[in-house]
Parts: C-alpha cells; sequence; structure tokens
C-alpha cells in the first residue's frame, strides 16, 4: 500500500515537527515544520520541503541560499506525530551560517556558543 | 548571567520541541515536550524530564520503566525554540520497547520497519 501523508498526525495547525539529521556524520542539523503537502513534495522530489509559519508558505530549503538538503532517508516516530528526515546537507543548514542550528549549550548555567559561521 | 528557562520560546501551550540524541551514537532516539520547569528540572537534576501533553504532567523519563535519561549535554536552537539534549540512554528510548521511535522509514512509498523491540 502507497505511504499516504495524512495517515501521519498533524496538530492542530495542520503541521507536524520534522529534525533534519546529517546522514553522514549524524549532527542534527535543524527542526522545522511540514504540512501534508511539503511530506509528498520532500518524498516526491528528494528535496527536503518546508512549511515556513512566518511566511505561510513552501519553504524548499536552500532554494535562495543554495543550502539545499537532499533527502536519503525518510523516517516516522511510533506516534506518527514527528519527521526524521536524513539529508545531504550542502553548506549551512542555519540562517547564521552555521552547519547546525543547535550551536548554543547551556553549560554551568550559562550560554556557550559551540561554532561560528562558516567562512 | 545565569541561564533563564523563560528566555526560550514557549508555544501557546507553553512548550517546547526536545530532541533526544544518543551522546555516543549519535542515534536520534525521540521527540517530546518540555515546558519552562521541565527544562529547570533537567538541567538541576541532569534526569531528563519532559512535560506530558496527554497526562498533563511531568514526566521524568524511565522513571517508572527505569529507561533514565542522564542529560550529556543540553542545546538550544539559533530561534530559542527548539531544545536538543544529548544523553545516556538506557535500554529503550521508545514505548515500544525499541532504541529510538524513528525505527519506521518509507521508502519507494511503502513503510518499512527497522529495528524489532528489544529482547
Amino acid at each position: 500500500m502507497d505511504f499516504d501523508p495524512q495517515s501521519l498526525r498533524f496538530d492542530a495547525q495542520g503541521l507536524i515537527p520534522a529534525i533534519a539529521q546529517d546522514a553522514q556524520s549524524g549532527e542534527v542539523l535543524m527542526m522545522a515544520w511540514m504540512n501534508a503537502e511539503a511530506v509528498a513534495r520532500t518524498l516526491e522530489t528528494r528535496r527536503v520541503t518546508y512549511w515556513s509559519r512566518s511566511r505561510k508558505s513552501f519553504w524548499v530549503k536552500g532554494e535562495t541560499s543554495g543550502h539545499t538538503q537532499e533527502l536519503v532517508d525518510f523516517r516516522l516516530d511510533c506516534d506518527r506525530d514527528c519527521l526524521l528526515v536524513l539529508i545531504n546537507q550542502v553548506g549551512a543548514a542555519c540562517h547564521t551560517n552555521r552547519r547546525s542550528c543547535f550551536y548554543t549549550a547551556v553549560r554551568d548555567d550559562v550560554e556557550v556558543i559551540l561554532s561560528e559561521p562558516m567562512a
């Protein structure tokens, strides 16, 4: 039976969180949101496509920046309410031009910046 | 300046998604939700504590199952609206007794189960 994006569990806004993980290094790069159509487009095009909550539009990752995400594997969790996309990331996943959005740690109660923007 | 959990960006329900990643293997194990108090408790106790949306109560991971999550590093993303906790996971993170909740892949339009429950 073909996979139906509608079989996923979306929130009240029709969205599901999608975690993007570097397929090679395993680094968690970012988290963004998809609706059912973004899921379908991601699977069909193999270019990871989110739904931008601020712009209220589809967001083909890297379309303007060139920092594309090629889908390697598409996973869903046991509750069908969270996605994990394993990807080949070109350049920076973060809008700050860092590889990962998770560049801030809290250690001994203080925020520590773990990486600088890419050159 | 001490880190203030209230400086994070919570959704309309006062929650923030938290991705749990195995600190050793890099495997993404699960995603659940925290409120500000769960963040504070996680940082203070080093035992990862979520907010259960279904039970409307704090959920000290592993309290009943023994499948605890010891905090190794606590990270936040560029928008301060998503968390990444690197952890030492005892046993299974998933309620199905699998190591990870993300055991289902969609490949060639078909759902594929990638792992079986732990013995």
